[in-house]
C-alpha cells in the first residue's frame, strides 16, 4: 500500500515531460495533496482572508503613515480600491476583510465585525494584550478559515492592514527566533534614519520586558497584534480544515512562525506567497525553510504577495490533475 | 504635454500604497503601457503560440527523447493533454500550436498547418535553413501574431516543441554574443557526460562553418530552426502589432534575442516569463538586460513558463486601471 505521497510522486512521474523539468511545480502539486489530503487537490475557489487591527506602538512614530490610515484602507479594501482586491479581480479570488481591532468605530458590511479593542496596548510598556484578548484574536482566525471551507473554499491566502504592525511583527520573530534586532528590523512603510533608530530602541524596550525563556503564545500576546494573532488561529486550524494557506509577506511570515512554533504540523500546510523587499524577511523564511513562489521585491501587504502566487498554485493541481502520461498521449518515454 | 511613460507614473504615484512598495509590478505596469501605447493596458485575453519543428541535428544523440516525440507531442498539445495546457487552462489562456516543419504527416486541426519542411537540415554540415524556408518561417510567426491581434488577443505568451533545439538555440545564440560552448550549452531534456560532449562537438563544428562577421538573420538560416525562426517573426511583429510578447524559458529567449539584433525597438515589446533551469539563459537574459518573473528552476518548454506568467502581467494591468488613488478613497498620505 503506497502513501498519499508515493502515489503522488509516482502520477507526477508518468507525466508526459522530461523528469525534474516542472521542479517547484511539481512540489507544490504535492504539498497540496497532502495539504488537502487527496491526490487531485483543487484550489479553484479561492478566498484572500485580511486581518486588520491598530497598534499601541504605532503613536510613537514607527511608520510613515499616521495610525488612521489604518480604517482608511479597510474602507478601501472594503469598496475594492485597494491593491490586493485587483490582484484579487485579476486572479479570480474573493477578498474578505475583518477589523480584529481597528481604532475607528465599527465599520458597516462587507467589512467582517470582530473587532476586540480599538487598538493593542503599547508594547514597549507592557503586554500588547490581556490574555482574553489574544485568545479572542486566535479564535477570530480559526473560525475564519472554519467559514470559508464551509462555503467551499479550496486554498485560502492570508494578509494583514494595521499601521505599525512591522514594528510588533518584528518584535515577535526576535522573540521567537532569538535573532537581533538588525537582523529583524527593517524600513516597513519607509521609515529611515532616526526615525528607524527610535523604532528599533522601542522594539529592544519591549523585548527587554519579555521573559526570554517564554513560549510562542506568550510571545504573541506580549508582542503581537489582534491581525497577527487572527492569523496565527488561521495557521493552527489549516490542518484540522486541510487547508492549504498561501502566506504574504513579513508580518504575515511572522505569524506564520508563531503557528509553527506552537504547532509543527501546521508547516505543511503553509506554502509561502513571495520573498518580501522588507529585510528581515528572508531570515523568518529560512526559519521556517521555506522558499517563497515569487520574488517581485513587493513589500506592500494586504495578502498582495500571496494572491499574486495563487495562480501558480493552481496551474500546480491542474497540471497533476489533467496532464497526460507517457502511457495515455502514446509519447515515447527517454531513451 | 506629458509622455505617456511620464502619465503613467504619475498614475502608479497616486494609487494608495507606499511609494515603491509594488517594485516589479509597477514596472510591469509601465512596459504594458508602451507596449500597448495605450495608459490602461489590458491582458485579459491571451494566447499562447507554440510553433513545433524538427531539427535535422536531433538524429545525432543530442537529446534525452527520440525525434519523433516531436510529432507525438504535438498530438498531445492538441489533445490538451501537454503541461501548457493544463497551465493555460488554469490561468484562462488559448493555446495554438502551428506545426512549422516537423517530421511527420500534417496533423488535423486544431494543429495549424504551416509546414515548411519535414525538420531542418544537419547544423554542422551546412545551413539548417534556405534563405527562402527562413523568410518562410518567420513570416508565419508575423502573420500568427496579425491573426491573433485581429482575433482580439491584447498579449501573446511564446513556446516552442522540438526534439533537439536546445543543440540549435546554443549555436544560434553562440554565433549572437560571441560567447563560448561552455557558457550556453547545457543539458536540454537532459543529456550529460559523454553526450553532452557530443552535443558541444557538433555545436563547435556547425559554428566553425559559419562566417563569425555574419548578420543575426545569417545566423538564424545557418543554425536556427523553424520553431525558433517563428518565434523571431512574433517578436519581429510585435511592435507593428503593439503587442506585448511574453517570452519563455531558454529557446524562446533565444529567438528573442535574435529579433532583438534584428530590430533592437523589439525589446520593449518583451516580457520575460521565467528563468528556465538551462544554464545558458541566464547569459541570454543579462544579454538582453532582462529580469524574468518567475524563477522556478523549470525547464520543459512549450509556453509553460511563460503562460504562468501571464496572471501576473494581468494583475499588474488590473492594478493600473482599478486601485484607488489617496484622493479618490480619501487615505491620508505619508507624513
Amino acid at each position: 500500500m503506497m502513501s498519499l505521497e508515493q502515489r503522488v510522486l509516482e502520477q507526477l512521474s508518468q507525466k508526459t515531460k522530461p523528469r525534474g523539468s516542472l521542479n517547484r511545480i511539481d512540489a507544490l502539486a504535492l504539498q497540496m495533496a497532502i495539504a488537502q489530503q487527496c491526490e487531485h487537490p483543487v484550489a479553484d475557489k479561492a478566498v484572500v482572508l485580511v486581518f486588520a487591527a491598530d497598534h499601541g506602538i504605532s503613536q510613537c512614530g514607527v511608520s510613515a503613515y499616521p495610525r488612521e490610515v489604518t480604517a482608511q484602507m479597510v474602507a478601501n479594501i472594503a469598496q475594492g480600491g485597494a491593491c490586493v482586491c485587483t490582484f484579487a479581480t485579476a486572479v479570480g479570488a474573493q477578498v474578505l476583510v475583518y477589523d480584529v481591532g481597528v481604532d475607528a468605530a465599527s465599520f458597516p458590511p462587507p467589512v467582517i465585525d470582530k473587532k476586540i479593542a480599538r487598538g493593542t496596548a503599547r508594547l514597549d510598556r507592557q503586554a500588547a494584550m490581556t490574555e482574553q484578548q489574544c485568545v479572542e484574536a486566535i479564535g477570530v482566525g480559526q473560525q475564519a478559515l472554519q467559514d470559508v471551507r464551509a462555503q467551499g473554499a479550496q486554498v485560502v491566502a492570508i494578509g494583514e492592514m494595521g499601521i505599525g504592525n512591522t514594528t510588533s511583527a518584528s518584535a515577535l520573530s526576535m522573540a521567537l527566533l532569538q535573532e537581533s534586532v538588525d537582523v529583524l528590523v527593517g524600513p516597513g512603510t519607509g521609515v529611515a534614519g532616526d526615525a528607524l533608530m527610535h523604532k528599533k530602541s522601542l522594539i529592544m524596550r519591549a523585548l527587554s520586558r519579555v521573559d526570554p525563556t517564554g513560549d510562542a503564545r506568550e510571545y504573541l500576546r506580549e508582542l503581537g497584534g489582534f491581525e497577527i494573532a487572527a492569523m496565527v488561529g488561521v495557521c493552527l486550524q489549516a490542518v484540522e480544515s486541510r487547508c492549504p494557506v498561501i502566506v504574504d509577506g513579513f508580518i504575515a511570515t511572522a505569524a506564520a512562525l508563531c503557528a509553527v512554533c506552537i504547532h509543527p504540523e501546521v508547516r505543511q500546510q503553509l506554502i509561502f506567497g513571495h520573498r518580501s523587499a522588507e529585510p528581515g524577511h528572508d531570515r523568518l523564511l529560512s526559519a521556517l525553510h521555506a522558499q517563497p513562489i515569487l520574488d517581485l521585491h513587493m513589500r506592500l501587504g494586504e495578502g498582495s504577495g500571496a494572491v499574486l502566487a495563487l495562480p501558480i498554485v493552481r496551474a500546480a493541481c491542474t497540471m497533476l490533475r489533467d496532464m497526460a502520461t507517457f502511457a495515455s498521449a502514446h509519447v515515447t518515454d527517454k531513451q
